[in-house]
């Protein structure tokens, strides 16, 4: 049987999301439940990798087991072995066909910026950032959508034999008081690619960049143009499309 | 001269406010800023302890020092030393017969009780309890107020030769959508006084306990008739009135 998971996660106490080493990462809190529910080790495989501080409210993860459990029983199972910063928020039974990494047909991610002052409750849920033209902003966004090459707002210690064309759907702000929440829809995301689009949007709204660099960053590919990476803890992996 | 600071801290990360041995407190934390911006050891005077895992919107502080800094001055120096879950919020040059502890009127703390479902981005900064019933809740608030003896409402290892008289001038709730929003305003509170209070009052919500046995504890000065303490995230020290 394979089994469908959605998780969410507050990133901040974590080394990112995929097993490395003896960190503390949400793989292995994760794995480390399964094999606690399952008596031995079960192999999990994401929707794909989030960095160091990043949220979740709905990555998708699946494994196979040959346990007979209901969706309630792993959800109560899991919850009651994983530590209170990860939890399973729904389970689905799936056809071994499914898989959460290549099924994925679309992401959505948030990204939370608090243009008040520094508030210590929301410093690991908010990025802190001020004095940002919205509306600057917005058309930065709009620059950023469509089908292209997002070498340039990426990683670049990531390159080998990739594809770095992706389609950004949508990517739009949401004002809620004194918190813009900047909405992203795509086909994928390269590693830091939302946080370095977050870090030029942020430059260009605090008016130490032009919206005319983020056409240079896709004619050119280079992704030393604009170095700003947003911080991890203003994002949150909202939702994966199948 | 004696400068007076109010500070805010996230709680959840310390183990408590006072210095202990080489535990991460927030005592500590501040003695070591002030260190590094005097050049030397500073003592300093809180109005009161909290417990670990207990926040504080305003705590009040007070040292004596001979550096002539600006108001200004000292929050910008205190908060480029601390730690970002501490912060200075605000700054007052005071007399000298001004004291943190001996020259408060009346402090105010409120509780978050969380009645929706666990989120883990809340599960730091608020308590999650369920099916309360509220009118009995305001009930059982009324009828801690007024000027009693406490003793049965604290902690029963700290008791040696104190004086348990305290007036509890106002207890109430607020509701913010699903947050309910204690609010407890008064002399003065005894160690886990409000935990200790705050578990009684959701005892009585969550009908496993009744009305009456706050009257029997005022009575019978037992500390072990009521013994639910109510998680420390809840609690906040939100104002000290001088």
């Amino acid at each position: 049987m394979r089994v469908k998971l959605t998780i969410s996660y507050d990133g901040f106490d974590f080394m990112g999301y995929q097993v490395q080493d003896d960190l503390r990462t949400v793989e292995s809190e994760l794995e480390l439940a399964l094999r606690k529910v399952c008596g031995k080790d079960i192999k999990t495989y994401a929707s794909g990798r989030t960095d160091r501080g990043v949220h979740a409210l709905g990555q998708v993860v699946h494994f196979d087991t040959e346990k007979n459990i209901s969706k309630d029983g792993w959800q109560r199972a899991l919850n009651s072995f994983l530590p209170l910063d990860i939890r399973v928020v729904d389970v689905e039974m799936v056809s071994p066909d499914f898989h959460a990494r290549f099924s994925a047909k679309k992401k959505e991610y948030h990204y939370l910026v608090e243009t008040a002052d520094y508030n210590l409750f929301q410093r690991r849920y908010k990025a802190f950032y001020y004095n940002l033209d919205i509306d600057l902003m917005k058309e930065a966004l709009k620059r950023l959508c469509g089908t292209h090459s997002f070498k340039g707002f990426c990683s670049a210690s990531n390159i080998a034999g990739k594809d770095f064309v992706k389609t950004l759907d949508e990517a739009y702000i949401i004002e809620e008081g004194t918190t813009l929440r900047f909405v992203f829809k795509g086909s994928g995301f390269l590693k830091y690619q939302i946080r370095r689009m977050m870090g030029i949007v942020l430059e260009i709204g605090r008016g130490r960049d032009t919206l005319d660099t983020i056409d240079k960053v896709f004619m050119t590919e280079d992704p030393t143009i604009s170095r700003m990476c947003a911080d991890p803890q203003g994002l949150y992996l909202v939702k994966v499309y199948y």
